[in-house]
């Protein structure tokens, strides 16, 4: 009797298109979420950092870093959707609707969007998108993503084969900026870079120089605050290799607070583009990150620009930055390729 | 002239019958100490995550863990009841009778109820009964605990043998649901499962699955933040092995917090009737938990009805659940017997 | 290009007497800081502890830890003052204007007081005093520090020598007792000691007993929580050795703490009159601390005293609390001598 209590997760054969799954939990953002986050991760963007700051562009209450929503929004996904996931195979048209304030409930819904067994019969391919919104009911953040996860039973038939477009980045013009953002009166000063919009070009790199060498205490912290629940990240009894895999959002994190030192001023996160995780990651690797402008863009609010950024984390500082070698196969060290978009005064 | 600045604790002597004593110090709860305990420990239970849950179901102000009222309340009693302790006995009669909320400002007063001196005359047994006030002087819990304390000097006479009746088991109809509490539109979607009081039989064991490897800062981390100063869990020149003993609290909280995995509805922490720490956990020790359900009762609020629920933490994981050898003593492995009630919708 | 938009630091040759610097980044100090900071150090002082306890002795809103608001202000200085520095010299003349509250936004500027080129041109020491600022303008810390920073170019010309005259402790008269402090009715069994003004001597040596172990994963969240960003103390990869550097700051909170136990009344941090840090701190090394009274004095303000201190943390515990050899030289195994002022009940 007492199996049948416990979440054995879904397989391949349990998703259907169409189907929505309400993840279970609610959770409630603090001031205790921000504080941890600046204790984990060297953040310093002025905005989540600054109430005062914050406030000064128009943005009061006082908004969290827009990467504690989604990761609490992911996190609640990982019992329905991947916790017998093979691979988390990517991202995609991820928006943040809305800033995220101490004292805001997300949850989190998702539609199976796409199903597509794998030749083999063992495993198969999952799209959903998942909608987090707040207490009001508002979307938060959106975002498609696509896994690879095991069958229950090889020989059970395959479902029609169902791939969603998805776009290669979200457009401009699809950004949403934040209610009352203004950038005009911007102070660069206080936030820490004279660097603006026009200041940055496309196919400019930025080594962002410092490196973080990771322990387990801190990635586990982080991942439990985001409730993700993936024994991998917690036991070193759950790997062959005993070691906890360190959870793909955190290095996101850790990438994105050691581009301050380069990127200070791209201070919101507007959208993710697409994801990839492409080593994983483990206590006592050091990390370090570098930049790549992909594009750049104006958005219909004042003083506001958007950076589209690839945002490469590596173990080991590569100077050089490399993204993939002469064989395009990614460069080796390279553990995450993050395409974003940030606004950033103009 | 130092060393009488410094707290030396009590020892056997030092304690009569019928004394009172006011524990430092007095210690604000925030939403710090949520974010924090979610942080450590993998915690899911609806209620203390969202505030919006928790409000559907009565509780506005947004309450915090029971555990964690009980952490900060019992580790006030340590530098004065514990800190010349051989060992911790055991607990008895622990009563949660109001949620704790963030600005809620707890203190902690004794009453030793027992003594008796070991027959060797080196060490002896003394009782107590706590009680955690808040700021309004209401009973936020109250418990009864034994320890085992060092006498200052072998030879010192004996004090009357007064052994307290503490209850097996707090009694269904001395359970005190907090003001407001209606279980009758519990969300079981949100909560994470939907199993109710009627799906749990008396007998039927609940293995938890999933392990957490522990790493030093994190339980050192949780244990200061009770502001519990025992030496041995800080300092790798307390023992003789080198190691940091873990908090004896922290293995109750984590396996608490992995009991979600099976009793995602088992919300709210009532009552405890009874704990042994039955063997030392450390760094490095993969800590898992399962459940026996011991006995059930309906209790007179809206929709909810009481489980009692024997939680056991292991070194290791044992599917076959077995608390006990052939010889009656406790399996390999075991590290926590808890004997405790919580309210779960019926 | 990139390397254009990364903080290279200041040199010796950037810094001109009279220099003002407004530094990167406001922060905004929260209850999670309170929470975290309870986390990482055994703090168990009354007032920053409990809100009732703060209110009782006329500190309300309630006030965080000063060391807290410290840590911070310090913390803005390091991209800007000590990114190349050789080696921190010392701290004087620091005031605590105001009580530091959750909802403070704090910035910190610096100017640039003295200069003096080392004789062989390759460093030079640099002298500033920083002004933290809270949202309305008003100082709430300033003190006065200097540094060795490495030259640019060691063919550059040396600028005017110019020394500060530094006291060399703030005079009681100059300590700034925050409005309303009054400790006429100081609850000393809530405090945790019944020891105040007149039970201390000067000359007294106090042992605090404890020991405390550090961790990477602690001194690296409390390093980041203050956004402190020196290199050392983050990356197995910044140091010959591949040890991550403890911040010093780290090593002051944590004796602080530890302090306590015989100086549970020493609530409030008014002044630091001066600081060495004597030796370097890593992961696994166990702290203890003594302190000595240095000086009393009385303050104008009803029930209060001051005790001025000199808090040393060593590595292993010192029972004899030997400063300094024959030689004149600290002792081995001091970490920390540092020189404050606090207030105590009288």
């Amino acid at each position: 009797m007492s199996g049948m209590k416990t979440n054995a997760g879904n397989f391949f054969e349990d998703f259907t298109v169409g189907q929505v799954i309400e993840h279970a939990t609610p959770r409630t953002v603090t001031e205790g979420d921000r504080a941890l986050y600046g204790a984990i991760y060297p953040t310093r963007f002025a905005v989540p950092s600054s109430a005062e700051f914050a406030a000064s562009v128009g943005l009061a209450p006082h908004p969290v870093e827009e990467l504690i929503g989604f990761h609490i929004a992911f996190g609640k996904t990982v019992p329905d959707v991947s916790l017998n996931a093979v691979a988390n195979l990517g991202y995609a048209e991820c928006r943040f609707h809305l800033p995220v304030v101490p004292g805001d409930t997300l949850r989190t819904r998702s539609e199976v969007i796409g199903l597509k067994q794998n030749s083999h019969g063992r495993t198969g391919v999952v799209w959903v998108r998942s909608t987090a919104t707040n207490q009001r009911g508002e979307v938060a953040i959106d975002w498609a993503r696509w896994v690879m996860v095991h069958k229950r039973d090889a020989s059970s038939p395959a479902p029609e084969t169902v791939v969603p477009a998805l776009a290669d980045a979200v457009a401009p013009a699809d950004l949403v900026v934040p209610a009352g953002l203004d950038l005009t009166s911007y102070d660069t000063a206080a936030a820490g870079s004279p660097h603006t919009f026009d200041d940055y070009e496309v196919g400019e790199r930025i080594d962002h120089v410092d490196g973080v060498t990771l322990t387990d205490a801190e990635h586990m912290m982080a991942t439990r605050l985001w409730q993700n629940t993936a024994k991998v990240h917690f036991s070193t009894e759950a790997r062959p290799d005993g070691h906890r895999l360190v959870y793909g959002g955190h290095v996101i994190s850790l990438a994105r607070a050691l581009s301050f030192n380069g990127l200070a001023n791209a201070q919101l996160v507007a959208a993710i583009n697409a994801g990839a995780h492409v080593a994983p990651a483990f206590a006592g690797d050091t990390v370090y990150a570098w930049s790549e402008v992909l594009d750049k863009a104006t958005v219909d609010a004042p003083g506001v620009g958007a950076l589209r950024l690839r945002l490469v984390a590596t173990k080991g500082r590569d100077e050089s930055m490399t993204l993939r070698g002469d064989d395009e196969k990614y460069a080796p060290g390279v553990l995450l390729d993050l395409d974003y978009w940030a606004f950033v005064p103009r």
